[in-house]
């Protein structure tokens, strides 16, 4: 094992143009054994909400030590702060607009920077690309080996701008949630984590629209190719998936839509 | 040359949420120092043959002893096995579901191992994404010099599964192939290979649905722009083209659709 | 500081195929310690004024020395050549087709090479996939170490092949420009750079079709959300945006469209 520094970067800046490899070039101008991973750079369009969710699920799946920098910025070039915070051992390089919500929600934030000020030694900082100009030039530096109190200041962890996540509402006898993302397949994730189903012997009816399972499964492969199953899925919350085929599509399923979860006698 | 090892992932997750990002972090998380290579993640859903026929046009190309990560994987969870394969100097992990047909096909499989038991030692096995949970951990471990008798348990390369992948069939004066493939231009690629074609005298005539041409071309630039022509392409089979443009929406060409090369005289 | 080669690729494949991975897995059969940065593979098929567009746009911020990977090549196959040039302390590889133009137009070349009979060691050259089979096996050699002159053979950069960019037309209190392209949010970026713009004090009124704005803000943040601002972008030329939407959906605009600043008295 070395201490090969590991850089995640995760953005709404899509993969048409060369925003993210600008960002790369300028990480890998400051510390060229970083490596570096795309989380992903699809999260819609200044959609900070739906990149919190992305940010909370992915970072534990990164080595400890890893620099996230993680850019939905509405906000580039007005008074929003920059900010890195520090916790469960990775560091979080942001804009300070609640991107890093589910993250804190769950973890205890160790240490925050104000890293607004900080000014890279060879260039200048638009105030249109913040993703390149300060965030990838500052976890370049982290990564190169620089602590964050030499390019920030410290702040209060309990300023740092935090939004609403949608929390699932629970009854000893059911539990009412929504959808907060279609995957990829068309599988929809609600906000219904494991920790609020109980033990492994119990067993829940879910609804959400017309799509009605009257059991948890425990992996995709118990229904029928073309059946409709609600698994706890690999982010750990409850999903609604069709076998093979994309549940959105099938039962018209959208982000926000309510979902039932009823216990079974 | 260094011995730095190389990892390549190919999978149908697509690249809008952070399941590829999680398989990276797992894999660094094992070994710092691979070097990761996305093969593509845009196999359509669930569709192995697609993948089989992605495996076996890009695997050569990657350096000997690169470990492929290769997950389109439509039973998870189910009782289907996992497997590493060695063969050409190579090592795949797979699901046992055909994904690694059109390599075995041509590649004699010099060992094969049932990796379904392998646990992590410092994560769960969900039952719904194995790429992370276990092909990524074993790769990292693969990576970081673990032997695959440490991993798994040798078994029968003649009990893997194989699916049947589309042979075209040959007279001595014709050829029926069909198209097994659209790329990012629109190119019709056919599973018709330069083996069957005889030598670089030959010259074959080919059709399909309204696409016909006269006569075999050595490249793209042989036709004036917008005009169709047929090449044996950098993946060594047969292939409709037009200049500039897409032939699959000029001549409605589509995966399945029946390509005939008849000999000229 | 390490002297690790950095490799930076840009071309017309997209990622649903597996191309890109194959020339990776050429460059790291060459030199297994260079890091790979994508620019991005979604240049529209075939186009090179984008293709130069991207160029000349994203390089500046690719550390010192990286050796540059560019293929949109609607004539591979064709005599075009192929070429290396070297300018402002980086290398480019690119068929001789004009996709360097934007580069050439602002740098001097310090030298060019013709590239074109360079035959890899241990593979052949197809005459469809000159990015694989040509590009990636000189820049895995250049990566690993070999010299431009050991490659390819010195030519007058006064050869190369350069397209017209679409220049703006200045006067004294207007400028007539053009958008060269819609980024991922929908922004238009304009050609009129902020050179030609004056001292800082100065403001424009801009004008491209519906789209209207009376003054040149510094940031999008200085709009209300919804609202029309024009700033100079992060690539250092005007650009029309709607703060949290995307002025082409909203205005209509479109590639090559005539953009017009009116000086401010």
């Amino acid at each position: 094992m070395t201490s090969r520094p590991v850089v995640a970067i995760l953005t709404d800046f899509g993969v048409e143009d060369t925003f993210v490899g600008q960002m790369k070039g300028v990480i890998l101008s400051q510390c060229p054994n970083a490596a570096l991973i795309d989380l992903t750079h699809s999260v819609p369009a200044q959609d900070i909400l739906a990149g919190a969710f992305h940010v909370g699920a992915a970072w534990h799946w990164l080595p400890e030590g890893t620099i996230h920098v993680c850019v939905v910025d509405p906000g580039v070039g007005s008074e929003r702060r920059a900010i890195a915070v520090q916790a469960a051992g990775h560091t979080f390089l942001s804009p300070d607009n609640g991107l890093l919500s589910a993250l804190m929600q769950r973890h205890r934030v160790d240490a925050a920077f104000d890293i607004s000020g900080f000014v890279p030694e060879s260039a200048y900082v638009s105030r249109t690309f913040h993703g390149r100009d300060l965030f990838a030039q500052v976890a370049g530096r982290l990564a190169a080996g620089a602590r964050l109190d030499e390019l920030g200041n410290v702040i209060d962890p309990d300023e740092l701008i935090r939004i609403d996540l949608p929390e699932p509402e629970v009854s000893p006898n059911s539990i009412l949630g929504e959808i907060i993302m279609i995957d990829h397949w068309g599988n929809a994730i609600t906000n219904i984590s494991s920790t609020v189903l109980g033990g492994p012997d119990e067993n829940w009816a879910v609804e959400c629209g017309d799509a009605r399972t009257d059991h948890l499964s425990s992996s995709y492969a118990d229904a029928a190719v073309g059946g409709i199953v609600a698994v706890v899925s690999s982010m750990d919350t409850v999903e609604i998936a069709v076998r093979d085929a994309s549940a959105a599509s099938r039962y018209d399923l959208q982000r926000g839509m309510p979902v039932t979860l009823t216990r079974l006698s």
